[in-house]
């Protein structure tokens, strides 16, 4: 019995921290390197993409009259638009119990497939008796407020409301909807997300307490904000990443980039490089194969999931390639490890939905310098990144509005006397575990973590849930 | 030695709960009855229509260039707008010391005056050492976007950023500024505010802690939204004050209402009422002199500081009229005590820019029964509320959304497990303590007030000042 214990609790990490990890939002996470890992993510994703149409029974899709802008009152901010929720309440005890909910913040992608994604909360639901609810974030899947996400982030009347502030003041509106028309009132409501959804559950918890009683932020970067956290934090893990999956694999590669440039400079160089690596055009720029690779191996450190580990995929590429074989080759065999033969590569993707959302909606300062890392030098720069985003948008993003809005500073001084409730879970693994909460903040701030060991996030779950039926 | 401290308590708490009413932000509290409340209440400021030239030289004015739209990234929220603030930096402990900042958050109305005002702050900073900080809320004074409040709320496209949120937003970020500014890093923010101030306050400390370590919530009625508050909860206290200071004037003033409605009903009964309560101009209903009324005993009460203790002087005229006299004239004879002797008393004066900012601002379900107070019946009927505010800006109000950002329904509940280092101090007088927060919530969440006791305030600030020297 213990043993089957032992074997559920290690089932939901795999779960939480691998699974969870692939399915979960398929985050754009490096704002410069969007299509490119979100080409990939794709790619991957292929099997799961399902409408909510392909669910079974218990998931209803819903649909809110949602406000478009929650924080001014002009003309505008009366439009609504419609956005989409799942509800499943196969294991609810019910209006007159206190069974809690399970709310899934939707992040930067659809829906469609979360609710077989993401199994915390089917798994979980029936020993809570807990209600599921699933919400879609603004802009993505089928409630942005026009046809497209393209559409909505060509117009710049409508892609100002695209942001975190308003995403969670939609889930503070829907939550609260949910429980009138579900006569839940004593029902406490957990909020639980992945990755970005992680950074939106906990902000959920501290900026509407009154309304989420505890939050389950999993792989949440919130710390990633103006200087809180090295820059080359998410690449120093990816490559302990590889160095940890082969040490030669990490050295090829941490030699490959000056290889490249060398051969780039050359008169036919980059027609050179474009027929080594099959590129399906010619490449214009060695730059362009160079940000390939850099996605690549940062994506398969971050969804480094079982069965198959993709990190170990594109590694057993390169080190399997013969004796002998010039680095470069080596490189290659790494791709068509991981891709797969193919006829040829495309190194300029179309960007996707999530790739068109992300790219939009954050600042995150993730580069990296000279040899702090197995990648070349790309420093994060502000002023290039605020030339970017006006060149795109016509508009300078704002870098120090996160902080100002949701903290992240000295955030133990800050929160160990203030907020209560939330779960900071992160594998190690994970590069962006480098901007998550890796340490306790009180006894009702914990952040638990993957590496050897294993945390018993369920009993963290359960004493949340348990205490909520005390407190309402 | 003792009692030094004793007197300095006293006065203090008088400075918070009496001078601070008057002089603090000069709320025009019942919407409904905005302009008449506010002319009254500008008929007792003129003493202090200052503005900032006039201040002695240590408090010393700027312009912060702020943000219109802290929650929208569209090209109108780029727009930015002079925000002014005051400081005094007379008694600070300097950048390298850990001496905290008392922020004064404005409300509705003009800063003007408010360092003089406001003796709460300099009365406090020479033993804290504290930098004083006095901020202007957006819109009014000369915080507002475009020339005028008038011009402001009567552009459509201007007034939707005319709201709590975001002037909260204005405070975090230039709060931020100043901290940098004077090189603050290590110095705690304690924000303090007054009647809608203190509402802001409250919700600064719940929505920024990592901005703010504490609040000082003076007179706050966080609680008078949605149905957590009888919507009478206003009106039976101003019944009971007046009640307390004189049953004859209160019977009188109950008695009143039917009989104006009778003779209003009579041929030439307007006219009648009109000569016999000198109006400027002919009554057209006699809801405009009830309105009067009900606005002018509403004030005093609200007001009812000394050396003057207006309902004191209002039942001093009622009570004090030759014996035999009829209500009317009674009444009459109050309005006379308090307003002094006038050729005639103008029943429809023309809103003050409090009262035109404060109208649209704010839902609050303010209102009153059949018998259930001194007053005539006049629900709060929240239908008709709406079809005037569309008939007066077009849009209709959010009436349930001041609860779902900032909470307020089962508050103890709530807030017992989040927050702290809030106090909510309310003088039991004040109609608005009937929605203010009046028990203990945790240790570090206090209610303190006055009635026959003394709170002590003083130690209060104190503990928050001391805990915030060991917090950072």
């Amino acid at each position: 019995m213990k043993m089957n214990k032992l074997f559920l609790f290690q089932w939901l990490l795999l779960l939480i921290f691998t699974k969870t990890s692939l399915i979960f939002s398929k985050p754009h996470k490096i704002p410069r390197l969007t299509p490119l890992i979100e080409n990939i993510i794709q790619d991957h994703s292929n099997t799961f993409s399902s409408s909510t149409n392909d669910l079974p029974k218990e998931f209803e899709t819903y649909y809110y009259k949602q406000t478009l802008d929650h924080f001014n009152y002009g003309p505008k901010s009366y439009s609504t638009f419609k956005q989409r929720y799942i509800i499943s309440s196969k294991y609810w005890g019910g209006s007159n119990s206190s069974s809690p909910i399970f709310a899934y913040l939707g992040a930067e992608s659809s829906i469609d497939r979360d609710p077989l994604g993401v199994g915390f909360l089917t798994d979980f639901a029936p020993q809570f008796k807990a209600l599921l609810v699933y919400m879609e974030h603004r802009y993505y899947g089928e409630s942005t407020p026009f046809k497209t996400m393209e559409e909505a982030v060509n117009d710049e009347d409508t892609r100002g409301y695209f942001n975190s502030a308003q995403a969670i003041a939609d889930y503070a509106e829907l939550l609260l909807h949910i429980k009138e028309k579900y006569s839940a009132k004593n029902s406490p409501i957990i909020v639980i997300g992945g990755s970005y959804g992680g950074m939106l559950a906990s902000w959920f918890r501290m900026k509407y307490p009154h309304i989420a009683l505890g939050a389950l932020a999993s792989s949440a970067p919130i710390l990633y904000f103006d200087n809180i956290t090295p820059q080359n934090g998410y690449y120093s893990v990816v490559s302990r990443d590889f160095k940890e999956a082969s040490k030669s694999c990490y050295h090829t590669i941490r030699k490959s980039w000056a290889i490249i440039d060398k051969i780039a400079s050359r008169k036919s160089g980059l027609s050179y490089l474009s027929r080594k690596f099959k590129t399906c055009s010619k490449l214009n720029d060695p730059f362009e194969l160079k940000d390939y690779l850099d996605s690549m191996y940062s994506v398969v450190a971050q969804y480094n999931s079982p069965p198959s580990y993709p990190v170990t995929i594109v590694c057993g590429g390169i080190d399997g390639a013969p004796e002998g074989s010039h680095i470069l080759d080596r490189i290659f065999a790494g791709i068509v490890a991981y891709r797969g033969t193919s006829s040829c590569y495309n190194m300029n993707p179309k960007p996707s939905e999530t790739g068109l959302g992300w790219r939009w909606q954050m600042v995150m300062p993730i580069g990296r310098g000279e040899n702090d890392t197995m990648f070349f030098s790309a420093p994060f720069n502000l002023n290039n990144f605020i030339k970017d985003c006006k060149k795109k948008y016509g508009v300078s993003p704002r870098p120090h509005w996160i902080t100002t809005y949701y903290g992240g500073k000295d955030i133990k001084l800050i929160l160990q006397r203030f907020g209560s409730n939330i779960i900071f879970s992160n594998g190690l693994r994970d590069p962006y575990s480098s901007a998550g909460v890796l340490q306790n903040i009180s006894h009702s701030l914990q952040a638990v973590h993957t590496r050897n060991g294993m945390p018993n996030i369920y009993n963290y779950v359960k004493t949340i849930c348990t205490s909520s039926l005390d407190y309402l």
